[in-house]
């Protein structure tokens, strides 16, 4: 069984944030990513939380990630905006994203911004989530390596392809959807090759693109299967289109890992929308009025719910982190 | 076997604008009423085509859809447009939001036209792909009547709300997708039971919510099954959202059937965005290696190619219409 230490909010994010200044990156970037990852690992996305710092501090001394990157603004119109993450870690210029996207749909009403040069962004649900926060409808996309295939094919060109989603409430916290494309995380088919298991028919594709039940021949120049069949591939590729092609990020294909301490830097592309809802139909009032009924519907629940819960939970109870993670990074400091 | 008759494109246009000005409406809404029926038709979309003929008239008549109905603008921001379909046809009030919706990207960038008041809109490619044959990127998301349930729920609140998305091509046709949330459109149910067959597991649920072979369960009560389970449910409410709660439209749940001849205004929503594609990073050229890429993978196909080929053989040899359809708009032209 893996030992877990309790470690409030602001304990962690200044631990973490302390592990990324003595590895070389400015404060105001380490504070970004370290909010990104403590923030998921209170939101229950383990897999973009604590256990990322380690690799993440190797990418900067390898020079994979840039750790003196600074985002700027490639090209701007006054509802579309080109930023490049100076191929540094994604979250700072994904903050300076959602800062410029409110203000320029203050004005506007709607914009587009496209992000290159990026890394590895964490959970979409916290970005999109800050433009909600903001009074803004929020749509983002995001294009990962490689692992799903066009469906009928065997050769992995799709990442997961994260699509996620953000609406204003009333009173309670903005409504989240954020889910990749996969019909589950390619981390589930890791942990049953772990554990020595089978997995579930419908998960994942051999070489052959033939269904399998072997994790290890899913992992082994396998590809996961995409929600919808085709359905599911015909988003990835809309979110490739959005995310790589527009921006001048790498396509799916062409992306290193996120986990290689070293090599060519990634080069992930995103893509945001903020819209401003208008007065006319009284748009809050009326979403308000449909996520009642899907709440009200028996054996049914809104999205993101057990994300908010499980931040509720650690804002008051703290985290519980396995110690490796803490006590690797207290190694760093001392 | 059901008799067809093979029409060309030119006096199937004319045969059915025809039919709709001398039912009363203005030639310019019946040039796009008709342009939509015939297209959709071409492209295999026979759903979509000249089944509607019948349907549309009658609404006309009862006043279910508004035959003197005019487009307007209801709110206007740099770069988010209101449009009112005024109660009329989805096509009219959808050429004039995607003729705007390139002249306003043109200037900013991205836009968004919400389209309120509105009706049945056919196959979403046709809007989208207008939009990708003048440069931009268009994306297209529409409420319908409700057919699919929150996941884990049974009580539908959600159409089978459509996504489409195009990108402009270097040379050929535009890319385009179109796909409905749900495993199988409702269709194939009524065709099976029509025919007196069962389904397969996967399509359908029953008023309770569980899996169903029998399609008379699915249609009495039941639901369609969405793509990707709760995945699935959540992209309808990020449509539902778009569609409906931001234009004012009828949410699913409270829009009448599209095919009931009399009876209160659908009211749906539609919600476009259009983005022109900055030069930074050569995305057309980006966009053609990724799809070449793609259309290289043995085993897969590019979305839309069945679409387009369709399409240009009706072009050169004509529709194959189902002669009592042509037979009833004569009847009504003599």
């Amino acid at each position: 069984m893996q030992e877990k230490t309790n470690i409030g909010i602001d304990e962690a994010l200044e631990l973490v944030q302390n592990a990324f200044v003595a590895s070389g990156l400015n404060q105001q970037s380490a504070q970004s990513v370290a909010r990104a990852l403590v923030m998921a690992e209170a939101e229950g996305q383990v897999g973009h939380g604590f256990s990322r710092v380690g690799d993440y501090i190797a990418q900067m001394k390898s020079g994979k990630i840039n750790a003196e990157a600074t985002p700027f603004v490639v090209s701007r119109s006054p509802s579309y905006l080109h930023v490049s993450a100076d191929n540094g870690f994604a979250y700072p210029a994904l903050d300076f994203a959602v800062e410029q996207a409110v203000t320029m749909a203050e004005t506007t009403g709607c914009v587009a911004i496209a992000v290159s040069q990026s890394n590895h962004c964490g959970t979409l649900a916290s970005h999109v989530e800050k433009l909600a926060m903001q009074g803004m409808i929020g749509l983002m996309v995001a294009n990962t390596p490689a692992a799903i295939a066009p469906w009928g094919g065997n050769k992995p060109l799709y990442g997961t392809n994260p699509i996620a989603f953000a609406a204003p409430r009333a009173v309670q916290d903005p409504l989240v959807i954020d889910l990749s494309l996969s019909v589950v995380a390619r981390g589930k088919v890791m942990n049953a090759k772990k554990t020595g298991q089978t997995i579930p028919e419908g998960w994942a594709l051999d070489k052959d693109g033939q269904s399998t039940t072997d994790p290890s021949a899913a992992l082994d120049g396998g590809t996961m299967v995409p929600i919808g069949e085709a359905k599911g591939t015909a988003l990835a590729l809309m979110v490739e289109i959005l995310a790589a092609s527009l921006t001048g990020a790498n396509t799916s294909a062409d992306m290193p890992s996120f986990f290689a301490p070293s090599g060519p830097s990634a080069n992930a592309g995103q893509f945001l929308i903020a819209i401003k809802p208008n007065d006319m139909g009284g748009p809050m009032m009326r979403i308000e009025a449909l996520l009642n009924d899907i709440a009200e519907t028996p054996g049914a629940r809104l999205p993101g719910v057990r994300r908010i819960e499980a931040r509720n939970h650690a804002l008051k109870e703290g985290l519980y982190v396995p110690s490796q993670y803490v006590a690797d990074i207290q190694a760093m400091l001392s």
